[in-house]
C-alpha cells in the first residue's frame, strides 16, 4: 500500500509541475484490491498537490466516510475530504475496473470543457494518441469526452455522472465545464497514461480549431 | 519567523520557475502577527527572485522604515527597498487581515491588464477555479479585479490603491496596466493560492477571448 | 555500450520534461558500431520515457527479432518491442550513417503535420535554425519535412518510408499526420540536435502562419 | 575568473531549461577587467548549453584569435569559436561597459525579429518591465530593438552591426532576422537581466499583437 500511496504522490507532484493542479486544487485517489480490503485512498481537501505525501492520504469507504486520516484517530472530525470525493466514490462503484482516478484543472481541459459543453460532448478522433488508451488500437477510433454543466450541488452532479458512465460504458473521462477533468485507469500509472493522452489531445485540439476559426 | 520567511522564499522560488519574476521584477512580503510587533518582511530591490534566501529580507515598518537588513546595522542606508514597498504599506494598512503579498509580472497577467485597462477592471466569473480565492464557495461568483493606470508617482499610486481598496472590500488583487499583479492572503499559504489561482483565470480568460475575437 | 545506453535515456527524459513522449508514447533507439555486432538497442514497449533506464532497453537486429531484453532471457516471450521498432529498422537499413533515432509526440509537430498533410510535407526555410542541421549550412537551406499519412498497418508503412527515403536522400526527419516525428543522426547527440531543432521549427513556423490566416 | 565563468555557466544553463539555446544554439561570453587582462571568455562551437561547465570556455583577445581552450594548448588547432564570435568582438569594442554578452534564438525572438524586419526595429514602449533595462526609469520608456537582414557572411555583418550600435547607442540589444537577440550588460548578471527583459516583451508584444491582427 505505501509503494501505491507513494506512485500516487509522484504523480500528483509531476501533475503540479505541469500546472495542472493551481492552488491546492485538483484531487488523486487509489482503491486496494479486493484482498486489501477495497478501500479507497484520496488526497484531502486544501493542500498544495505538489507537496503531499503518503501521509496526507484519507482512507474512506466506498460511501465516503473517513476510516482514517493522517493525524491520530481522534483528529477524524477535523481532517475534510474533498466535497469531490463523492465522485470518486460514484466512479469506483460504476466501473469496477477503475483501480485509480485523476481530477486536474489544466488551462486547455477548461477552455475545450466551455468551447464544447453546448454540444455536451467533446470529440477525438484521427490521433494517434487515441491509442494510449486502453483498449483503443487505432487512430481511427472516435472518443467522445462528455462535459457536465458544473454545479455545487454534489448530489446532482453525482446522479448526472452515473448517468453519463452508463450511457458511455467505454468512455476513460468526463469534464465539468470551466472546472476539470476526472480520468481513470486500471492502476495509478493507467490513470496517468490517460490523463496524459486527454490533456496532450485537449491542447491539440483546441489549437488546431484556433487555426480554422 | 525564520520558517515564514524560507516559506516566503520558497514561494518566490516557484514563482521564478514558472517565469512570473523576469529580470529581478516582482516582490514579496509577510507580516509577523502582533505579538511579534507586526512588521513586514520584504524582499529587497534588484535581486533574483529565483535565488533569495531569508537573509535577502528587509525588516520595515508600517510606515516603510527600514529597521533592519541583511548586512550589519551600519550598512542600513545602502540597502534600497524597493519604490513598490510603499503599495504593500498600502495593503497591509487598509487589508487588517492580509498576512502576505506577492507582486509578480507574469505574461498573462500583463496582456490582461491592458486588455481591460480601458474597462477599468477584469471581470472572472463562472469557473471553478474561482472556489480557491478566501470566501468564495460557488463558481458563480463574479470577482472584479480593478486595473489601475501604471505610473511612476507612487505617492499617486498609493492614493489610487488606497481608494480601490475602499471600494472594492472583497476583491484579492489588483492589477496595475501592462505592469503585474499585486495579491494578498490571510498566510503565505494563501496569498500562494490566491496568486496561483488568480494567474490562471488570466490565462484561461484570455485565451478563452482569444477564440472569440 | 553502457555509456550510450545511458546518454540516450538522458535524452529520453529530457524529452519527457518537455512533454514530448506523454502518456508513455515515443520510442528511442542507437545502433552500435560494427565492431561491436552492429546491434540495435531500443526502448521497450509501454513504459514512461521520463523514468527508463539502461536495463528497460531491448537488443534487437535489423530484422528486429528481440535478442536480449532488460529480464533474464527466458522472459523474452513477454518483452514486447513497439510496433514502431520496424520503423526504426527501416531507416538504419536505408541510412548507413543513422547511430540514433528518436521518435516523439509534441503538440506542434502534431499539429503542424496535419496542416500541412495534404501538401505532403512542410517546407521549412529562412531560418537561422536549419544550420543545426548536419552538413546545412546557411539559412537559406531549403528543408522538406515529408508527411506520410498515419496506419496501423507497419508493413505498409515501412514501404512508405523506404521510398520516402530513397527521394529525399537528404532529409532528416518524416513526420506521420497527427502521429509524431522521426529523425536521427550520425550520433546520440546528433538525434538530439535534429530533434530540438526541427521541434523549435515546427512551433515558430505554426505560430507564424497563425499570424497571417 | 572561475566564479565568474561559473556564473555565465549557470545563466546558459537556465536558458537552455527555458527552450532559447535549442539544438547547441546560442553563444554566452564575459570579459575580464582591464587589470585580468580584458580578455574574451566564450562558449565553443556545437556544446549542448545546458551542459557546459567552465572549463568548456575559449580564452580570446578583442581580433578574436584564440588564446586558450579546454584542452591542452598543442590542441589549440582543433578549439573552434563559433562564428557568430565576431559579432561579441564589435560589441565589446563599441560599447566599453559591456562586461558580458548572451546570444539566444527563442520561439518569440524569432517570431517578433520577422514580423518586424521590414520595418528595420521592434518597438517596444509603455511597459513596466522596460525598467529592468539599464538607465530607463520609466515604463514611458520607447526601446528601440534594430533588425539585422541574417547573413552567412560574418564580415558584413560585422559592419552592419558596427553602424547600428554607432547609430543606437542607448540601445541594449540587437535583433538577427529569423535568427536570433543579441544583448549585453556591465556585468554577467546585467547582461541577464536584460536578457530576460527583452524576452518577456518579446513575449508580450507578439501576444498583444495577435489579439489585433
Amino acid at each position: 500500500l505505501l509503494q501505491r500511496a507513494e506512485s500516487l504522490c509522484a504523480a500528483a507532484h509531476e501533475c503540479a509541475r505541469r500546472g495542472w493542479v493551481p492552488a491546492t486544487s485538483g484531487n488523486f485517489s487509489f482503491r486496494s484490491s479486493v484482498e486489501d480490503g477495497g478501500r479507497i485512498f484520496i488526497t484531502a481537501s486544501g493542500l498544495d498537490k505538489g507537496a503531499i505525501s503518503p501521509g496526507d492520504l484519507l482512507e474512506i469507504d466506498l460511501s465516503c466516510r473517513v476510516l482514517a486520516g493522517p493525524g491520530p484517530l481522534d483528529n477524524l472530525d477535523k481532517v475534510k475530504p474533498s466535497a469531490e470525493t463523492k465522485l470518486h466514490g460514484v466512479i469506483y462503484r460504476d466501473r469496477p475496473d477503475a483501480r485509480a482516478i485523476f481530477h486536474v484543472h489544466s488551462i486547455w481541459n477548461t477552455l475545450i470543457s466551455d468551447r464544447f459543453a453546448d454540444d455536451g460532448a467533446v470529440v477525438l478522433e484521427e490521433y494517434e494518441m487515441l491509442k494510449a488508451l486502453s483498449w483503443v488500437a487505432t487512430h481511427e477510433h472516435r472518443e467522445l469526452v462528455t462535459v457536465l454543466e458544473n454545479s455545487q450541488d454534489y448530489a446532482a452532479l453525482s446522479l448526472l455522472l452515473t448517468e453519463t458512465l452508463l450511457e458511455n460504458p467505454t468512455a476513460h473521462g468526463v469534464l465539468l465545464r470551466r472546472h476539470g477533468l476526472y480520468t481513470w485507469g486500471e492502476s495509478i500509472a493507467g490513470a496517468r497514461r490517460h490523463l496524459e493522452a486527454l490533456e496532450f489531445l485537449f491542447e491539440v485540439e483546441s489549437r488546431r480549431l484556433g487555426y480554422e476559426s
